[in-house]
């Protein structure tokens, strides 16, 4: 039988939505997020987890408190755990996310409207 | 401080063997790992865990004992643990592999010359 790979740019034609990541595929007890970034994210950290972002079309900014990374199209960086940062895109930046099973977007935050429904598959 | 990203085509510009991955980056005990990939490569499977494939050049198919799956550039397939496959690339892939730190690249073979060194950072 012919399997079919996961197409991120097929995946991003079927959303919109900013800060709404997109799970498009599981490897053991991670997760593959595809999401769409404009403007600015909250500062926000993930106590349990490094976390990977790969930018697939535009351009990335993330704020650390003691500096800053600037990610272009086939760029990586990975935000080690328990770092503060946020996240940043002037114009539409396309992400794919990499991280464990489970991790919400907002981190250690409680609360706020930048907070996604976890677990949403495309 | 500006951190650095780590851009693929720059690491890509570092190596020309083929079929020998070399480490780019870790989010938690998992490495990202760039590839060439060009000829056939030996049927084998990780008994241990999923594996995952992102083309960032070229074209790749993975054979498989029931089938095949065929991906380019912006595609990715996660292969599950303890299936048997057979990457082939008809000419030069450059692929981004995902996997926990140790996995060696022919999996359960415990020889052949497709073995390449593990655990080499670029």
């Amino acid at each position: 039988m012919n399997y079919l790979p996961i197409s991120f740019a097929e995946k991003f034609s079927l959303f919109d939505d900013a800060w709404q990541p997109k799970v498009v595929a599981e490897m053991n007890d991670y997760q593959f997020k595809l999401a769409r970034l404009e403007g600015e994210f909250v500062w926000h950290q993930h106590a349990d987890s490094d976390e990977t972002f790969i930018v697939i079309e535009g351009e990335l900014t993330i704020k650390f408190r003691d500096g800053v990374v600037q990610l272009v199209a086939g760029e990586l960086f990975v935000v080690p755990k328990g770092v503060e940062h946020k996240p940043i895109a002037a114009k539409e930046a396309k992400v794919l996310l990499i991280e464990p099973r489970g991790v919400v977007n907002t981190g250690d935050l409680d609360e706020g409207n930048r907070r996604a429904e976890n677990d949403v598959w495309i």
